[in-house]
């Protein structure tokens, strides 16, 4: 199932700074940025700067890394959002749903009662997005 | 959003031997069985022994093991079945998609044009999966 990692993904261009993202979140190994096709608001990526294709190819001190990000970032995106569940997807290759091929967990805020939209159900509004990226880091520094 | 940890969710009586589980993987942390309601063939869960409710309340050094374990299993289940993809579900509480409240990992083997079935959609033969778990442990112990 495996193919190799391909340097001209989306994400590795975020990475490389050629394509800009809402940051919500940086260190030295992890970035999380918000999705801009959210499926609910406050759909967040969480993703290894280390170059893996998915879950299955990635290093575990890597993916221990990412997992802790993951729940802090997790954190403030449901306070940020008053969410009452969070929906976390993970999607290795295409037949996995994968769409970007780099390693990336989504992070989705969820309220009672509000289904997912569809991914791919269109760009949000930079200004929302550039919002709810605000949001977040409040509730990251709050946290 | 989170509550208390609940000992009597079904995947503590599973822990405590109380209610069988086809178990693909077992270690001092960490617990690996068929979902017995399948949304494919394969699907498999992966859980921490430490008690947590979900992503958010537990120990990152418990989710750094939960993650090499879920990449370890994933890859016997994704080589088991011969999957073209491998889809992963982490639910949060009962808006996020959680129906036993004991974090847990969904792992999810994928085939090209297969739809994922309904995660209610009904119990599996218990031969068929005691048989899957067999064809994942051979995996395990071929990789």
């Amino acid at each position: 199932m495996s193919t190799a990692y391909d340097p001209d993904n989306i994400f590795a261009k975020i990475l490389r700074g050629e394509i800009p993202a809402h940051t919500v979140y940086e260190d030295e190994d992890t970035l999380a940025f918000m999705d801009v096709m959210p499926q609910a608001e406050g759909h967040t990526l969480v993703i290894p700067k280390t170059p893996s294709r998915g879950l299955l190819d990635a290093d575990p001190v890597v993916l221990a890394r990412l997992i802790a990000v993951a729940q802090r970032v997790g954190r403030a995106v449901t306070a940020a959002f008053e969410a009452d569940g969070l929906t976390v997807f993970q999607y290795n290759e295409a037949a996995g749903g994968q769409t970007v091929f780099h390693l990336h967990v989504h992070l989705v805020p969820r309220r009672e009662g509000v289904p997912l939209k569809r991914h791919e159900g269109g760009m949000a509004d930079n200004a929302v997005l550039a919002d709810h990226a605000e949001r977040i880091r409040a509730a990251l520094k709050a946290g």
